[in-house]
């Protein structure tokens, strides 16, 4: 499987992905999920993708050389070239749509389920920062300040962390952190999410960044974050009170059956009873 | 969907279950998916259902009828003489497979899956306690000390804080805190679960118990647990440090371009740039 994250704050981008793929949990390699295309004082764009890998990797082998066209006449627009994001985002959607008129039939021949999914964001220059995530489809969907993150593969052990933590005005270290708690989440319950992990920070109207690393289970940061969050949780969970099942002698809130608002469960004593 | 767990302790027992099912986010209704069996001094049994509530509810209906017979002149085997656990989730499985004749093929017409998922443990006198997750096929399997509890529906929510805190040592209230913030994280990120609860809390070798819950979102346990839960975790986050990018001047681990191990990712800056 996959775990990759995007996040869009006023103070700039964060990209997380994982490197594991599998076919089978008998079969697992390592592929980098992250492509930078950036063109410095001009454009800096990410590139995450979960999914089916022929399809991914596909689509970003022709993302490099499709070009949209409005009419015949009209000049071709392409990821470099584009002015906004969301026209390089509608290139990338045409990719995908190219690779789908390509294998689809065929892999549906196979019994295998057309399934990309992708989380593009960037800077072009002219324009605030964009994140954008695409379907199989090639239709996509962006980020607004009510949600400003996307997940693909392997979403919902991260997903709380993410919920507790990001607004807009995150800072981006703090965001990198909350994305690399949210992978190490996901890492910890299911094993086909794994490492190498691809970071990059980009910090808004930079339009280039050297904030790109690769994170392996050495990395000091990655190690403390680990087990600190871990131990941390544990104390957390120690320090709330375990429920009395009676309401006498203590100031703490109760669980009692005698509170219960709702009718008690229904108990079946003998072969005769009918469940209503 | 649907949320229960079951955990099986040294000391006892504990079930928990929401009751929310849903058609669709726009059909959503109440049902609770927990049955006590309970003859005291003889046997305590608990069920918990997640799947198509006709399947679940029919092999409820008919659990209650059902009768194994290994040959004709056998005598009967019910839940209410079987004299083992294990025999009696076989009589659970019977059930399940009769619901599959009745029902499957037509269900199958309509493009519905066959689909239930429970959860079926207790004691007999005679024996210990025992816990099984039951399947569709009304094959089944029992929890052992290296994974002493099921979870059936949506699962992946609530999982990490069970692996965190659960071992066959655990006392009967500290898991059934952790059954309960189990299901607030599933109930926070998935709408399909939702109160009220259906908790138990069984002690060994008792043959009955009067530790049973109806929880809704007024009681004042499960509002501690909730607000603390949260507040707490977002607490610990805050107490990491952040990362640091450059390796000068601080003496906490850290998270560097330069430090990373592996092949820093390759940016792209041109069209004509191949990616490998």
């Amino acid at each position: 499987m996959t775990y990759c994250v995007g996040i869009k704050l006023n103070a700039g981008l964060v990209f997380l992905s994982d490197s594991r793929t599998n076919a089978g949990v008998d079969n697992i390699s390592t592929y980098r999920k992250m492509i930078i295309y950036e063109k410095p004082g001009d454009r800096f764009m990410v590139l995450l993708s979960a999914g089916n890998l022929s399809i991914s990797q596909s689509v970003r082998e022709i993302l490099q050389i499709e070009q949209l066209k409005e009419t015949p006449e009209s000049a071709p627009v392409t990821i470099w070239n584009a002015t906004s994001m969301f026209d390089a985002c509608r290139v990338l959607g045409q990719a995908v749509r190219h690779v789908y008129e390509r294998d689809a039939q065929s892999l549906k021949r196979a019994g295998v389920e057309f399934n990309v999914n992708l989380i593009f964001g960037g800077q072009i220059a002219g324009e605030g920062m964009r994140l954008f995530q695409v379907y199989s489809a090639g239709n996509f969907i962006e980020a607004t300040p009510e949600t400003p993150y996307f997940q693909i593969g392997e979403y919902k052990y991260g997903k709380p962390v993410l919920d507790r933590v990001l607004t807009p005005d995150t800072g981006l270290d703090e965001a990198a952190k909350c994305a690399l708690v949210s992978m190490d989440s996901t890492m910890k319950s299911n094993l086909s999410v794994g490492p190498p992990l691809d970071m990059v920070v980009y910090e808004a109207n930079r339009f280039e960044t050297d904030k790109v690393v690769c994170i392996d289970m050495q990395n000091p940061y990655f190690r403390m974050l680990h087990s600190g969050w871990g131990q941390k949780l544990r104390e957390v969970f120690d320090s709330l009170d375990d429920p009395v099942w009676d309401d006498a002698h203590t100031e703490t809130p109760l669980l009692t059956a005698a509170g219960a608002r709702n009718k008690p469960l229904r108990k079946i004593s003998t072969p005769e009873e009918k469940l209503i």
